[in-house]
């Protein structure tokens, strides 16, 4: 059994932006940062919430995140904005972005944020998601340090590297929320079985040989296996194309972990377009979206991805979120 | 042993070019599909090369698709080209399309190509294959009827819908080409198992209920197994979302059959942006990508997909390619 203790959004953000700035973080990166890991907490995804708070101000310390870059915008042409996140947090290179990708969108009809330099951007969707809600069709991309092999291959050349759509509705949530990675299974899970001396399932990870294996030690130190086998690596290099090679950001390949102290800052990069529907769909956008979201509500055991997290999102403004203990602990000893 | 006759890629388009027209299509609407069907030998894709000229001039006959539309062109935004492609050929509509589509990339940095009222496109990969060829990263989507069904429901709703992703190289082709559909297998491989009355294997295709069967017929009758399973739902939810509700097309849903010649014209749609990449990755974008297939390539027994579409496309230019007489047959005899 997990104690929890029941907090609001605005305590989590007010905890999680007290923790950012104790350890180093300028007020101007820690707030987005911080709104992020409530929402992310909003939406029950507890490993990327407040969890990663202490991982965040470990980083910042040892110097893997600058707490006090400033990213750099332009905007190279009226449709593309680039930011050079300066090693900082991915969260405040977004914002940035965001707020001339917005406008760029609806002038353009399409716009493009590309940011290099950047560090793990936590849950993709939580991104896309604010995309939505500014009534734009939102798509994300992020790399990650390698651990992908290519198909007929053994040695890891792409992270597993999610991709997210988000789409605008019609009730201020978006109608659809895509959020995944290209592997069959996020790698945390295997380091988690690792902690626990427990054996992973066969099709989660592969060998050195790139043979499957049940150990999940041994899966760490060869690949992640990809979701639906070469199609899999398909949207693992689709991504890295994207979110790597398109915006100038360090290859998986050549990344230093998102875990641990080492390496230096990973210097990753994030890729988005935001798109316009009004422009391209002659006004039938939303009526195919209903239609769509529709004909799978109607099915008996259906559901849409993203519905989980909408569920617990709408229910979290009013109720707030029931953290686990250890981790407010965890955080609280980083204030004093 | 199929009996063979070695055609070159010059013959092969006007093949194709005489019989379009002999059944009614334009001049105009006949070329591009014409060019594109001796592309498609070319890189030894024959299931869609000259093999579907005699499904199309059925087509144009009983009026699944026009054979004289004449594709409408707007350009709502400055990175916005929509074409209502009037029921006619894909290929006309994309023709049109990519005219203004490639300038407005390289003017706007990023451009979008929305196109409604079309057609089966053929071979995705053909078309973002073009746009790298113009120097720009290509990504293409494309809707069909629905064969796939969401998780947790039997019912389908989305096509096996597949993206492409082309990426301009230093030699003159693509540095990387991705054409990949959302389900385990092609839907036209279940098809000819039940032409030829083999089972199929378990994992391929679902029954009227959701379960696994081997059986093709009834297979067709349920619905086609997403890769990877329910990550296969989300890069179908993908497509759909884009190259249908985005572009104003008609859903996978209410889209009447690519196949036979009932049900009048699918209205299908297709979904391009094209990205300049000189504008959103700082002179980057060669490097990063020259390392990441080098990674690959250095692997032994590794490949990247669409290598062996370019070792063939390669060799056709000079060897011609081998075409299957009784297709060859087939359609001389629409030209008498």
């Amino acid at each position: 059994m997990i104690e929890t203790r029941t907090l609001s959004l605005a305590e989590i953000e007010d905890l999680s932006f007290r923790a950012l700035v104790a350890a180093g973080t300028s007020e101007e990166n820690a707030r987005p940062l911080a709104v992020a890991t409530a929402a992310t907490e909003a939406d029950g995804v507890a490993s990327h919430g407040l969890a990663y708070i202490p991982i965040y101000c470990e980083h910042v310390q040892c110097g893997k995140v600058d707490g006090l870059a400033q990213p750099v915008l332009a905007q190279p042409r009226p449709g593309v904005v680039t930011v050079d996140a300066a090693t900082g947090f991915a969260h405040s290179a977004i914002e940035a972005g965001f707020d001339a990708l917005i406008p760029a969108a609806r002038a353009q009809g399409i716009a493009a944020l590309a940011i290099r330099n950047s560090y793990n951007c936590g849950v993709l969707g939580y991104h896309t998601y604010r995309l939505a809600q500014a009534g734009l069709v939102g798509l994300g991309f992020t790399n990650a340090p390698a651990s992908i092999a290519p198909s007929g291959g053994a040695k890891p050349v792409v992270g597993t590297n999610p991709f997210s759509i988000a789409a605008p509705g019609t009730d201020g949530q978006p109608a659809l929320l895509i959020d995944q990675s290209a592997s069959t299974i996020a790698k945390s899970e295997v380091m988690k079985h690792a902690r626990e001396g427990r054996p992973i399932p066969v099709g989660w990870a592969l060998d050195e040989e790139g043979n499957p294996t049940t150990d999940p030690n041994v899966g760490l130190k060869g690949s992640m296996a990809p979701s639906g086998g070469y199609k899999g690596v398909g949207i693992a290099l689709l991504t890295e194309v994207l979110a790597a090679a398109l915006t100038g950001a360090t290859l998986g390949i050549h990344a230093s972990p998102f875990s641990g102290t080492v390496g230096g800052p990973p210097k990753t990069g994030q890729f988005f377009i935001a798109i316009d529907a009004n422009a391209t769909a002659n006004d039938a956008f939303s009526t195919g979206i209903v239609d769509l979201v529709e004909a799978i509500r109607s099915q008996e055991g259906a559901h849409l991805p993203g519905d989980g997290r909408r569920a617990k999102r709408l229910a979290a403004k009013s109720d707030g979120v029931a953290v686990n203990v250890a981790t407010l602990n965890k955080i609280e000893a980083l204030l004093t």
